[in-house]
């Protein structure tokens, strides 16, 4: 006989720990939360760039970059592969890394590619619309988050580049982060 | 009163879902599993590289560098730095990225910088021994993860050089890591 209910999480250091950790009263399991990894590109058209409108919360129907939570199996490129099927229905060829941001608050890292579309798109089961836009219309008020007016002004700086540092989180952005 | 028991986990593929998960049959817990972050550092002091010997299982006895799991509430740079501290008492300045690996069969991403130590260093806890060697001294064949060989192979392409791409997984090397 199986009993079920919902698990009923403590804050407890387990032995040998040094941190508390999320441990289940009914069941003793240990919910270790690490920081979890969010793959993306900045894909180019010719000049133009893929957006996407979300379709889901948080920030629905504002517009994003085809990105998304890593799985297991995948490799980071893998993930961001995939990221743009699901959102875009677009099958892109990676370029270069783009970018590694951290964002503690939420317990994210995002790594950001640039990549290339050469075929088709179209509108993923997540997203409300997508479009391939020039840089001049960038809706830029309507960006659903800052790591996404980050890669994008980014990205703009290696327009030209072929080999190029990556980056990470700008300056004085840790009011946002942190 | 609180029974306490071991979770009691089986595959199911909770609602709204396209994975199984691991469920548990007790709490109806889902314990999502995301790839987990390494992040290190190949850390110069002059032309030396600081190299750690293992002092705990996997490959205890090896040569490793400093490196370790991220933890929630850190970005990825501050992991890096504390890493460093934990495991050589090194207080080190993270210069540019070097590398990004993915190893799908364990489910993690490496996360590894370049590095530089201005002061000293010692033997954490997770070490038997730290010490800087010459790039001749390195011993290759008592490494403790192919990673490991990896990244001091790509440091060196860039020695010489202040800008260049981060490297990914060298090529033909799925045989290691899927």
């Amino acid at each position: 006989m199986t009993v079920k209910a919902s698990p009923d999480f403590a804050q407890e250091m387990p032995p040998g720990d040094d941190k508390a950790r999320r441990v289940c009263q009914r069941c003793d399991f240990i919910d270790y939360q690490n920081p979890k990894i969010v793959a993306g590109a900045v894909v180019l058209k010719g000049t133009q760039i893929l957006l996407c409108k979300r379709a889901i919360e948080p920030r629905k129907g504002y517009w994003t970059l085809p990105a998304g939570f890593m799985e297991l199996g995948e490799s980071v490129e893998d993930a961001a592969r995939r990221e743009a099927q699901e959102e875009a229905l677009a099958d892109i060829r990676i370029d270069r890394l783009l970018a590694v941001y951290s964002v503690p608050r939420i317990g994210q890292v995002q790594i950001m590619f640039r990549a290339h579309l050469d075929g088709d798109y179209g509108v993923g089961p997540e997203s409300e619309e997508v479009k391939l836009v020039d840089w001049k219309d960038i809706p830029w008020s309507e960006l659903a988050f800052p790591t996404v007016v980050w890669a994008l002004t980014h990205f703009a700086e290696t327009r030209d580049k072929e080999i190029f540092a990556p980056f990470a989180n700008p300056p004085n952005t840790d009011a946002l982060t942190r």
